[in-house]
């Protein structure tokens, strides 16, 4: 059998979803994370298409604010994975960071333009993978015909959150050409779609040759076929001046290409706290529990505990999610109205709306552990071979313990090497940098002391040292 | 007007409540509860009893474990009352804590046997206070004839946690011969109270002359009789023996001197979550809501937030209570469940059922900010003039970070003073002392490093560090 050269992978992994708040963050968004398993959405991605493609095969598109977090997650993976990390010059819709994902493909991988390329989000939920995987395999070869395939799923309700796809009745093998692709339709809308019957949910996952893309493009949404069509650093440079368009709006709508699978397979985008209820695994009450919660009398209810203790009594049809700074209770149901609190902590420039009490940086993560008007306590974990770089704050010193590892210090001009249970003082107004030399992570605590202890007064000079 | 001696009023704060957890908990109960107002309701009780009587003229009965926090709320009050706190040589029940408090009027303070003492507990909810005043000197004048008066409340519903008074029909100028003292009865029994009428909630109040009381426990309960009727210091001594009794079981049911005013007036022992919900005031969506909190579409629910970010969406009748460490999320109504999720936990030794994060101590207090398994981050709070005394820790060193006001420290036969912003390094098994020789709060963030960080690796030399 003569083998071709096998498809790619493009995930594209720059959402920034708010709607699993308090857990999901603008600075931490629902691809990171964690919810079952132990390994985040993104993570979980990634191991379903490694049955399909090898690391060196897939390309992840994602933004300069998540290129730290993405590239800590796939190394968890595979560190072949770290070479085709792509970031968007500019946050834009999917059609055109599918775009430039396609131009990097042709012009920094030298694949061919008649290749294969799969294209899906980070944040998906998918299951059995063994099934999804002979899906995807149909699809390739489909896509090797010209077409470009979209997955269908069969709709259980009339979801209002979702794109349909509407096919044709006659089954050419497993796919279908497609009548037409819907926007998020309203509520009666849905229902007819539903008892109309041939309407699926569009799962947001396409299949297609680079060429037979670039041609509808062409045809469909000049604008982004212009910019695509320039060396890639030039289109890079020109990035900002794309539309932001999704590729159903883009290309799907108006395609003549376009057929779709249908997929008989249990798949959601864990767009709310209700859909990830309904996505996993419940007890004998019903309940999904993670994390250290006494339930009492309780049944039907998502709790998502952190790091303290939840206890619950005569509850039905909740969700309670706690996390470092903030704590959700909302009814079942109602998840939707997440985004209202959100827009109200926003609108009091709430922090908690848009990052975590820890952040990610490329030198590793900072985690605020206390905050007083006078003092502030950090952990700073710095990885083998990175360093923090110099900065000075006016109007506060610091305190550093190390607790785990080694840290090379540089005060001033003079350079020193801090051991596990040694401190070291950083005095206001000096040029300083934490290195760890070291072949573990380094894990220091950070006491600020200060008449200001506010995170403006950082000079930075070379690196940051993350907002928090 | 001839002037008497004025009355004195006995404050049993020795109670162990933990129905409020997990606000409220073994080491930490209700009577020192901040739930509305900025006051404890020990320290809400000080202030209605000093609407009727001197600071010089209360005396607070608590236990060793309490007698710091005790003091602390109370020199927030008035200096004048900290002369007058006696100590339980051991946990009984209210019979013996009167007869204690009673000895130690006649004995230490030369308060003649005709005198009056008003006795209350010190973690209820009474109001408004002037009413509340005008039923006491009513009391303390009937007290004087000889009566032993205590204060009924007109039930509200067939409530089956409170004992009940049934009085008899005639009015004796606002107070009544009792009939009978009843003991918590079971539901149907409550109900038919309230159909019956002439029967009141037994608010835990009494007042009497000391002569009267004596004479009560001669006649009713001889085992306290016979251990009162020694010298202080023998009473002390003895206590371990006296009889677990409550004074109503004790004396009240027996006694043929009882009378009793019904008052019209609220009043609340706040014996559960729901106790408390109905005595706050409520918001226009009937919430009670304490804390940081956004309240979406949310009704009928008591919110009570520590430091963390509470978001609640489409919530009715619910019971939220968050503290540092533990969470309570309840249907309004199953409070007296909260009982089964402490024996629970206190099956599972977990310390969340037993303390708090923070613990307050003879010389100041101590809270856990991070725990880790090689690490621990504590505040610290050293009280002017106070010390922690001398300690080893063989296991584990620690770094001291002085964030506010100088501290005087002792590793081996060092004697240093480390002021505000700078650090110092106690290692392993040297002996310790930390002193605050400053007219202001001395705040040290201590970081323990080491291989076990067990608290049990603290041999004590002289004082005691806390538990925590």
């Amino acid at each position: 059998m003569s083998r071709r050269k096998p498809m790619k992978a493009l995930i594209l992994a720059g959402g920034s979803g708010t709607r699993l708040w308090p857990a999901s963050r603008e600075a931490y968004p629902k691809q990171f994370l964690k919810l079952s398993g132990g390994k985040s959405l993104l993570q979980q991605t990634l191991e379903r298409l490694l049955n399909i493609v090898s690391p060196k095969d897939i390309l992840l598109l994602t933004n300069e604010q998540y290129k730290f977090h993405v590239l800590s997650e796939v190394n968890e993976i595979s560190k072949d994975l770290a070479d085709n990390i792509l970031l968007e010059p500019a946050r834009r819709n999917t059609a055109p960071a599918i775009a430039l994902g396609m131009k990097y493909c042709l012009e920094r991988l030298g694949i061919p333009p008649e290749e294969v390329l799969f294209v899906c989000p980070s944040d998906h939920i998918i299951k059995p993978v063994e099934k999804f995987v002979e899906y995807v395999k149909l699809a390739e070869k489909v896509a090797r015909q010209g077409y470009i395939v979209a997955f269908g799923i069969k709709p259980l309700y009339p979801e209002t959150g979702y794109g349909y796809i509407k096919i044709t009745g006659k089954d050419l093998g497993g796919y279908y050409l497609v009548e037409k692709f819907t926007e998020k339709p309203n509520f009666e809308t849905a229902k007819r779609f539903l008892s109309e019957g041939n309407y699926f949910w569009n799962s947001g996952m396409f299949v297609f040759t680079i060429e037979t893309m670039i041609e509808e493009l062409r045809l469909c949404i000049p604008e982004i076929y212009q910019l695509f069509n320039q060396p890639l650093e030039d289109m890079i440079a020109t990035f900002p001046k794309m539309p932001d368009i999704s590729i159903d709006y883009a290309v799907m709508e108006k395609s003549k290409k376009v057929v779709a699978i249908p997929m008989d397979i249990y798949w959601s985008d864990i767009g709310s706290w209700d859909s990830l209820y309904d996505a996993l695994d419940k007890d004998e009450k019903a309940n999904v529990i993670l994390g250290d919660v006494l339930a009492k009398d309780t049944e039907s209810c998502l709790v998502i505990g952190n790091k303290r203790l939840i206890a619950t009594v005569d509850l039905k049809d909740l969700t309670i999610v706690e996390t470092d700074d903030a704590i959700l209770i909302a009814k079942r149901g109602s998840a939707q109205k997440v985004k209202h609190v959100l827009e109200e902590l926003k609108a009091k420039n709430r922090i908690e709306a848009i990052e975590h009490r820890t952040v990610y940086r490329p030198w590793g993560e900072c985690s605020i552990l206390e905050e007083h008007p006078r003092y502030k306590i950090k952990r700073i974990v710095v990885k083998p071979g990175a360093s923090i770089d110099l900065q000075i704050h006016h109007h506060w010193s610091k305190h550093w313990i190390v607790v785990k590892g080694t840290a090379k210090v540089t005060i001033g001009n003079k350079i020193m090497h801090i051991h596990e249970n040694e401190s070291v003082y950083v005095p206001k107004s000096t040029l300083h940098r934490l290195e760890n030399p070291g072949e573990i992570p380094l894990e220091i605590i950070e006491v600020q002391n200060g008449d200001y202890v506010g995170e403006d007064d950082i000079i930075r000079l070379d690196d940051e040292y993350g907002r928090i």
